[in-house]
């Protein structure tokens, strides 16, 4: 068991990411397939914002297992992205950070911000999914942190294909409200860039590398856990039988 | 034993403050007395610094347990203070952050960035010291973690009397290496203020306000063991007995 190649590292990222990431889960490919409901879009959009309040957590988790100030200089930018800035000395916020265009999404698809904020709706299978990516966070080293991120190689593409079948089957959703997906196009290949050279620099035995893979899995495994929940609390809707 | 108002608070607050915050320790009365030999501040110097590279890891911690992105965007601050800020997408730091201009104290009282970078002569007691401000950050409540960073209330009159101190009995420290202090200066009340407004609002019950006092008395044994633990290695030089 010898420590792998870049090459042979990354092949085996990209392998378990292409069998595991949602962009494979039913409920997405119905969703881009214009087959989901009012109610459902809806449903995933306020499980969803759970997850999205997670993750300048576990990134401030990320910052505080990090020795480098360099390093944290860098990823510092992630939790400002979702957190948006203030402008120093004035308390105003300069541009909307993720949080803010995630909850005016909500609104796009008839969504209270209240009820967003207040988590009411989150389903229970949700919270824990989320919850454990921030505790896998917490608990392992910093490289099997910083290699759950890694999902993001993924998310670009999702996203742009999201925009288009939004745009195309969900004519009822405001496409300025959608700018949450626009945002993240550009900054996940950098911030994915920027976690898979850390993981590469770091993962400095096959045991560690196995590792990352794992936190990597795992993290597949949460976003898709979150989606069996919105589908099985969500159920398409058939004609009721008479 | 019910809640203490603002007032009442503020004022045990300040009370245990004045008789237990660091400017009162002998060495810090003999570094302002100019009793100290050249040895001694680089002692003081090299081991604070520990000190100083704890600070964003607590304020990331801080970050971590707060649900409250408004909180969190003024807090992130103190982080970059800390570490610096790269100019978004260039990678390159915009003013040096507190951790450079420590290096750079470092070399004005003659010790090399990498000593200092690999903590090689840091005190067993100072690591324990500093590494107990990390953990009570990590297993308190918000709150009280808050409410261990109010020593900063007392930190600029002493800052200001360090630099005059300084250049009048350490000619030998260039005063632009100084820079660290006269940074804290202006920024210390702001954040300090930030801190006691959130300590205010948040500690809600008399239990709460005893926990963050506790807190607060904790932090000032932290700094106070410090500069106990540089004192009993780095002893004032007697005269050889013959």
């Amino acid at each position: 068991v010898s420590l792998l190649d870049k090459d042979a590292f990354v092949a085996r990222l990209r392998g378990e990411g292409s069998k595991r990431y949602h962009d494979q889960h039913p409920f997405h490919r119905r969703m881009h397939e214009g087959a989901l409901s009012r109610r459902q879009i809806q449903g995933w959009v306020r499980n969803r914002f759970y997850y999205q309040t997670r993750i300048p957590i576990k990134d401030a988790i990320i910052l505080s297992k990090c020795e480098d100030a360099a390093f944290r200089r860098s990823w510092i930018r992630r939790i400002q992205d979702h957190d948006g800035q203030d402008q120093r000395g004035q308390g105003t916020t300069n541009e909307p950070g993720g949080i803010e265009l995630w909850l005016r999404l909500g609104e796009g698809v008839g969504i209270e911000r209240e009820e967003l904020l207040g988590f009411r709706t989150v389903l229970p299978a949700v919270r824990f999914a989320c919850d454990a990516y921030v505790s896998l966070v917490r608990e392992r080293s910093l490289v099997e942190a910083v290699a759950s991120s890694l999902t993001e190689l993924f998310s670009p593409e999702l996203m742009s294909k999201r925009i288009v079948a939004w745009e195309k089957h969900y004519p009822w959703v405001k496409p300025e409200t959608m700018a949450y997906f626009r945002a993240r196009v550009p900054r996940a290949p950098v911030d994915s860039q920027e976690a898979l050279a850390f993981v590469l620099a770091n993962a400095t035995t096959r045991e560690l590398q196995e590792a990352c893979l794992r936190a990597f899995i795992t993290k597949c495994d949460i976003l898709w856990a979150l989606l069996d929940a919105v589908a099985a609390a969500y159920p398409d809707e058939r004609p009721v039988e008479g």
